[in-house]
């Protein structure tokens, strides 16, 4: 197998501590460049500890430099916030690497909607037909082909996968869809504020960024393309008293009220039956966010509700590895001309 | 004051530790009685080491016997499964005891609700027309007068009381109604089982009971009244790993899509602005569950999407005291003609 | 019973907030200033949601002012760092105002020592002579005529409640006592921070502050009084993945290594029969740190170690209550003439 | 590489759960025989839903048949209880099955500490002398040609690993150490029982089974060993609220209470720089169990007290990867004369 040198910008966060953690493992792509300007100089394994003694730790931090990442890298991760990510992106690309950017900054098609929903301008609007959306299930092909993929917003990934079969079937009505999402903490970032101590979240429950949260047009897009209407839909998410983990309920209106649970969930099965990763869930069986812990896995069961003519989906995931880190590899390996699975087939750490 | 002498049935579940608490604080009503087959001989302090030193301590446990209980008991808490207190609640009521039952035995009113929900026949329907449905909110009148209270779901008490504004100043379609509800480990009960071990639940989240949990028809019984039509809604627990605490995102069609927030907040506001317990919370502030956490609180925030049409209510209660044991007690001070709030008025263990 | 009006300096930090707690349910003493400049201006509701609709609630947060306080307050809580307190301290002092001082600034009785584990000259030497050292299981007495507490930090409280009975009936040796501590995570404060957030210690554990923590010589100090000589001592703090509570494992090396635990256990309760808050175990029961939240319970076991000669002693509080907030009420009800355990009989939230 | 078949009897514990993990990823060692009587005809993945699309979901739970075992197996793994596994393991090996035992039943030597600690008669005593004791850092030579293992307890591989290079290099006195060690609940089984529900562990902390837990008489076998001499130690578990991890403070007293951590860091270094999974972190480091969550890894922190002449060691570990199952399987390299690290190159699922 080829080996591919991979640069990771943004390492402090919970997304770039696990693109370490999971490329320690992976036998292809070697994480050669990690950049903070606030950690520069730290040997890698230093500054996580967990790392020491494994491949990777003896990277030495550096500030971000696009000519030595092009020098040095195949291919870059930019796991730094929106709208920063966008002028380095377009350094890179200049520069011949290949980028596979964490944030949103080109994940919406319609800079219109990027600039409402993020409140800033968008510097780099052509790129955004070049990028493609980085969720393997759907866009594999030209995820291979591409120089630039925008990875996945957690939620979006975690609602997409659970969406899809009943769109793609046709079993559920696109309008009125509303989506209970909850997330562990480790989706707020690793950022020193109060909100996120141990001692506000632990042992309680919240929700929080109603009725507007940024990952909402972002679902809505695919959602919209996999219907071949615009749909607009309530996402509404929470957090949990964990570290990883996200699970959505998905609320959707049955086209046939008197379907079974057991006829939809055989359409799920089905449209499934070649994922490596998606696994649709056994009649009275739920999924559990510990189940997909660490791992590339969605879990999703299928409850029917005759009662009141709705399908309900649920759909579990990994916030950081399934949603950040490891669909990022995922679609690294896809750009290498790697089997996608690539150093992914990790079980659950339950 | 008065004084008044209390049993309690059932000490061994998160209820019944509750009411222990609870009531080591009350001024009025004194634990005279604590009753449990297994752990009968041993002093209640014994049982429950946090209550040494506290009043209640020095109470030794017994097996339940009616006539004691009529001799030594002004009014007996019934803290055991539904189909075990109706047969317990006969003999208490013949005997002149009065009695606030923790089950869902005298919860619904058509008895073939309940034996279809809880598939088992009802022993004691003739007692159903006599039993008060003690939420304090909407039924402080009669539960004064009665002789049986039948305490409310946790579950019910916490989406109840999240929908009254809007059912009662009529924002809200009756039909189409989603709540999904989360709760604490304490929900599921103290009982010798794998999966509410601690491992199984910790840094995790599921949902469980989905399409058909057991409090379903009580939310609908209460809900058809204040809506004044038949409502079926759907209702959908989840597991978080946290003790207690609880929280509903109730999701309801405004019937005026185009009504702001402010004024339905405002509507809210003033439907309980003479409530003791229930806080309407001030606009960007969004109810967690740590804020209620061991009180009679319920903390509701108020959410509008005007995209969607939709109302979306967040209701967080603490699921041991508001949701069982506390709302007892209040139940016990109505009947006991003592204000409703004695000894309740407790801030929470933030 | 008369009532006092309370000043409380530093409200946004966990001790400040359990002061608010345990305010809102006082019978006597109610809070009537609340300062902190970052929220000054706020409602104390606002601030704190858990507050709204109990006493405290409408309190408006100011600026410190000691002119003001002078004028307001009959006593002040000043739950602000060390090195800060002391001038607050002096100031308030020379108006006549009674002071329970939350920081270590006046509980070392050398200054000396002071200086040297706290880094900083000490500007209010002669205030050291007049500080009384809050335990009010060791000096109600003193208290109850202090114009100014040193309200003991948390680890000590625990540590010499722990070590008291063996001392005091000469059980142990004083030399060669290791102290293996753990604390809730609530000890590390309320700062914006990367460390103390849920990530970072969620399911987790981890020592901190090895082998000179700060409390260290306030326990010597205290302990070298009861065994009339100086005593150093080991003593090695932990972060526990839990919000409050602390439990101390003290290993001390037995005078008499033939002696039963059921000997030093009666010895151990003897010396606490008529404590309040200390509650010596019964044998075969060891302490929780959930069976003393929220509360001023210090529980207390015994162990002896024929095997090594050793006395064990466990010793649990809950950090915030009677490591901080509730021994400050505690020792301001002795410097008001009210009875030490008013507003302070709570059960634990367990 | 070649290619071996396990089995692995005891599935519904967390060690056989970790087990079931770990071999997923296993490149040569595969999981051909699952065993309980309880779940005997299920699929391993429909037991375990975590493991589904994994190397092993397929295996279908069956009844423990030593014949069956001998005719498919090259090695077997026993996770059940001390007491249970003696009776299988005789079977086994009469059968020519190697076999790694995860009980106490062949861990110590002398058969008369055996019978004291557990209380019960060993049937199988002559079986004890060809029993090696699996820390492969010790043992690694014996293991490898050895027919039955007995893998060491969580506590003591924690503990001795902490241990080692002081007595090795005799920086330490070998009398009166003392071991404060705390544990992750996955630590007390995954047993139906009230103690290790989640709303009894969680958000508190406690001490158990002092002062003779049966973990000691293996640590002070193995430290007498190292020390040349007999070693009686005093051991102290508690039980931490989360899920895997392990760490125990060791202190010991220093030979030379002059020597700096700096040099004493150093013996433990030189000690271990050979080793892969032994991490002696740098100064100013201590370690945290979630470091080395789900790995092999054992991460040790030296710190010397001048003041009190003592050596403090803190070891920490995953229980039931390094503790447990990772042990197992790396004995089972040893064994199978593959590489001891293979498949158990994990990085810490941090």
């Amino acid at each position: 197998m080829n080996a591919y040198s991979v640069g990771l910008v943004g390492i402090t966060g919970y997304a770039g501590m696990e693109v370490a953690r999971l490329l320690a493992g992976h036998p292809s792509l070697h994480l050669v460049m990690a950049c903070s300007r606030a950690e520069a100089g730290k040997r890698l394994g230093e500054f996580y500890p967990f790392l020491e003694k494994l491949p990777g730790a003896d990277v030495v931090i550096s500030v971000f430099d696009p000519a030595k990442a092009a020098e040095e890298c195949d291919i870059v991760f930019l796991a730094v916030p929106a709208g920063t990510a966008m002028g380095m992106t377009v350094l890179l690309i200049a520069m011949g690497v290949k980028v596979v950017d964490f944030s949103a900054d080109f994940r919406l098609h319609d800079q219109r909607v990027y600039e409402e929903w993020y409140s800033r301008e968008h510097s780099a609007a052509d790129l955004l037909k070049k990028a493609v959306y980085g969720l393997p299930e759907l866009y594999a092909e030209q995820i291979a082909s591409a120089r630039l993929v925008a990875n996945p917003g957690c939620y979006p990934t975690c609602s997409i996968l659970g969406l899809y079969a009943a769109l793609k079937n046709d079993l559920i009505e696109s309008g009125g869809i509303v989506i209970d999402a909850k997330s562990g903490a480790s989706g707020a970032g690793r950022k020193a504020a109060v909100p996120p101590l141990f001692c506000e979240v632990s042992d309680s429950f919240r929700p929080y960024g109603l009725p507007r949260h940024r990952h909402t047009p972002e679902i809505e897009q695919e959602v919209s393309i996999l219907a071949g209407r615009e749909v607009r839909l309530s996402f509404n998410p929470h957090l949990v008293p964990m570290n990883r983990g996200m699970l959505s309920a998905i609320y959707a209106t049955l086209k046939n009220p008197c379907v079974t649970a057991d006829a939809t969930r055989k359409v799920f099965s089905e449209t499934w039956k070649d994922s490596r990763w998606v696994r649709v869930l056994p009649a009275g069986s739920l999924p559990e966010t510990r189940y997909v812990r660490g791992s590339m896995f969605c879990d999703i069961a299928v409850v029917t509700d005759s009662r009141t003519g709705r399908l309900i989906v649920l759909s579990a995931i990994d916030n950081l590895c399934r949603g950040a880190a490891g669909q990022a590899i995922a679609n690294a390996n896809l750009m290498c001309d790697l089997p996608m699975e690539t150093g992914l087939n990790i079980a659950p750490t339950v």
